[in-house]
C-alpha cells in the first residue's frame, strides 16, 4: 500500500486490501472485503460494494506474478454492486451502476451513465457510449461497440469469431437507441442499425437496418418499429426516446424538450 | 452488531460480519465470511454457504448510505451455497436450497422445499410456490409468477417487457406441474399451462395450453404430454407426477397414495 | 490444519483458509482469501485467485456437516482465477486455466491444458480431454463427455434428460475438434461428430456426422466444414487444425509438422 491518496472523507470498511498508487477520492464507500489493487482511481462519490476486485490483473501478471502498469478509472458517482471485477487498463465514465458478479475485462471504454446488470461479462477492447443498459447476464464479446441509448436484455451474446477458433475477431456494432430483447445472439460483425429492434430469441446473421424490426432462427424483417403499437390502448411506442425517460437524460421534460434545450445550449 | 440474536448452538466460522437486528436461531452453520445485514432472520438447522451476503441493500440505501428497514426470512433448514446473495424485503420458506451465487431480489414470495441452481437470478416482485426447481443460470424476471412442483432448466429466461424499454411490466406465469427445457425463452405476459412442457431452446410467444407440447423458434404445439414415450421402453411419461418423486412430497409412496393420504388428512 | 505440507517456495496471502491434509507444491501462488477445504492437492506453480473455493464440500457434507474424504487434485502450472469454485473428488490435469466464477463439480475427469472461461458451470461426472477451450457461460451438465482439442462458445448449454424431470440422464458426446458455437443447446445423448461445427444459436436434437455443419432450430445440416471459405480472402478454414494453432501442441510448426514429429517418437 505504497503511495496511496485516499480522502479523508471515503468510508473504508473492513478486510479491505489496497495496492500501490491508488486514489480514493472524497465521499467514496468502499465495502467489507473488496480488493483494490494497483493504480486505481476511484473518483468521488462511488461506492464499492463488498469482495469487488478492481483493477484486476490481466495475462502479463501470471508470466512473472508482477503487476504491471494497467491504470483503471473509475468516475464520478459509481454503484459498482457487490463481487464485480474490473481489470486495470479501462476507463469508466460518471454515474456507472452494476449489479453484482459483472466482469469488465481490460482495455475498453465505457461512457458516462452506463448501467450493467448483473453477471453481465464484457470482454477486452470494447466500445460503450454513454447511457447504455445492459440488463443481467449479457456477454459482450471481444472488440463490441455499442453506441449512445442501446438497451440489451438478458443474456444476450455479442459474437467476435466469424470462423472459430480464429484469431481474426471482428465484433458486433449496435448503434445509437437499438434495442436487442432477451436471449438474442449477434453474429460477428453484424451491424444492429440505429433505432432497430431485435426481437426475444433472434439469432442475428446479417445487418438490421434502421428503425427495422426482426426475429427468429435467422432473424427475418418483421416490420418497420414505427408499426408496432401497444396491445391495450393501440398507441404507437417507437421510437421508444418518445415514449420512455427514466434514467435518460431527457427524464422529466421529454426528449423533444431536452433536443430543443441541448441546441439551444 | 446491535439487539442480535444468536443461539449458542450455532456454528460461526471466521469472518462473519453481522449487521443490527439480526436472529440466528438453533442448530445454524454461518459458514466463513459471510456478510449479515440488518434484519435477517435465519431459521433453525440452516446452512449458510461462504461469503453468502444475506440481507443486500435495495436501492435505497444508495441515496444516503443508511440501511432502511427491509427484513429478510429465511426458513427452517435451509442450504444456501457459497456466494449467495439475497435482498432484504423477501421470505423464503422452509427447506430452501441454492447452488452457488444464486441472486435473488427484493419483494420476493418463496414457498417451502424451493431448489434454484448455481448462478439463477431471481428478479424483484416474484412469486415462487412450494417445490419448485430452478436448475443453473436460470434469469427469473421481475414480476413472474411460479407456481407449485414446477421445473425449470438451466439458461431459461422468463421476460417481462412487452415494448422493451418500458415502465409496464408483465411478468409470466408458470402453472403448476408444468416444465421449461433448456435454454428457452417465455415472453412478457405469456401463461404456461399446468403438466405443460416447453421443449429445450423453445422461444414461447403465446400461452400453452394446459397438458401441451410446445417447441421451436416461435414455439408450436407439437402434442400432448401424454403422447410422449420413453425411447427405450416405450412407456408414457408425463404427467411426470406418477413416473418421478425423488425430493417430491410423494417421494417412496407415489403421487397416488399421497394424494389418498393427503385427502384423508 | 492438520497434517498439512505447505512448500516454502509457496506464496500464501492474508486470510487464505486451509483444512487438512492439505498439500501445496513449490512456486505456487495462493491469492487473498482462497478458502482450501480438505484433502486438496495443488501441484507445483499453480496460481488460484482471490477467493476461491477449493475441494468445496459434496452433498454428504451437509447431513452431519463433517466432511468426507473427497481428494481435489490440480495439476501443474494452473491458472484458476478468482471466486472460482472446485469440488473434491476431481481430478484435474496441468496446465489449466479459468476465468472468473467458474463452478466445477465433483467426480469429473479434467484433461491437460484445458481452459474453462468465466462463469461456466460443469456439473458432476463429466470427462473433458485434454487441450479443450470451453468460453464464458458455458453450462456442461452432468454425465457429458467431451473429447481433446473441442472448442466450445459462449453460453452454449450441454443437456442431459430427455424427459424431465427424470432419474436417467444420458449425457452429450463432443467428438475430438469439434467446435460448438455461441448460444447452441444440445439435447440430451446427442453426439456431434468428430470436426464437425454446430453453427451460432443452434438447438441440436440430434446426432452430428463428423465433418458437418449443422445450423438453427432445430439444427439442420448446412454443408460440410471443408466447403467453408473465408469471406475476404477465399481460402479454407476448416479443418481449423490446419488454420490455428494457438495454444495448441501444434503451436509454431504447424499440425502437420506436428503430426510428424509426435510419430517419429
Amino acid at each position: 500500500m505504497n503511495n496511496c491518496i485516499i480522502s479523508d472523507t471515503a468510508m473504508i470498511k473492513e478486510n479491505v486490501i489496497f495496492g500501490d498508487n491508488v486514489i480514493i477520492e472524497a465521499n467514496c464507500y468502499i465495502d467489507y472485503g473488496v480488493i483494490i489493487r494497483d493504480n486505481v482511481h476511484i473518483k468521488k462519490g462511488s461506492f464499492i460494494g463488498a469482495r469487488c476486485i478492481l483493477g484486476e490483473y490481466l495475462m502479463d501478471f501470471y508470466a512473472d506474478r508482477i503487476n504491471k502498469v494497467h491504470p483503471l478509472v473509475i468516475g464520478e458517482n459509481a454503484l459498482i454492486r457487490s463481487d464485480t471485477i474490473v481489470y486495470g487498463e479501462t476507463i469508466i465514465g460518471n454515474n456507472f451502476q452494476t449489479g453484482h458478479r459483472v466482469t469488465i475485462r481490460e482495455k475498453s471504454m465505457i461512457g458516462n451513465n452506463v448501467r450493467v446488470g448483473t453477471l453481465s461479462d464484457i470482454q477486452e477492447e470494447c466500445s460503450i457510449g454513454n447511457f447504455v443498459s445492459l440488463h443481467s447476464n449479457v456477454f459482450v464479446g471481444e472488440k463490441s461497440v455499442i453506441k449512445d441509448y442501446v438497451w440489451i436484455f438478458p443474456h444476450v451474446v455479442l459474437t467476435n469469431d466469424p470462423t472459430p477458433p480464429s484469431e481474426i475477431l471482428i465484433g458486433v456494432t449496435i448503434e445509437a437507441y437499438a434495442v436487442v430483447a432477451a436471449g438474442s445472439i449477434i453474429l460477428p460483425g453484424v451491424n444492429i442499425g440505429q433505432e432497430s429492434l431485435v426481437g426475444a430469441g433472434s439469432v442475428v446473421n446479417r445487418n438490421v437496418e434502421k428503425e427495422t424490426v426482426v426475429v427468429g432462427n435467422p432473424a427475418k424483417k418483421l416490420c418497420l418499429t414505427t408499426d408496432i403499437r401497444n396491445k391495450l390502448m393501440g398507441q404507437q411506442i417507437y421510437p421508444w426516446k418518445y415514449s420512455f425517460s427514466r434514467g435518460m437524460p431527457w427524464d422529466k421534460i421529454g426528449y423533444e424538450e431536452w433536443v430543443k434545450s441541448e441546441n439551444l445550449k
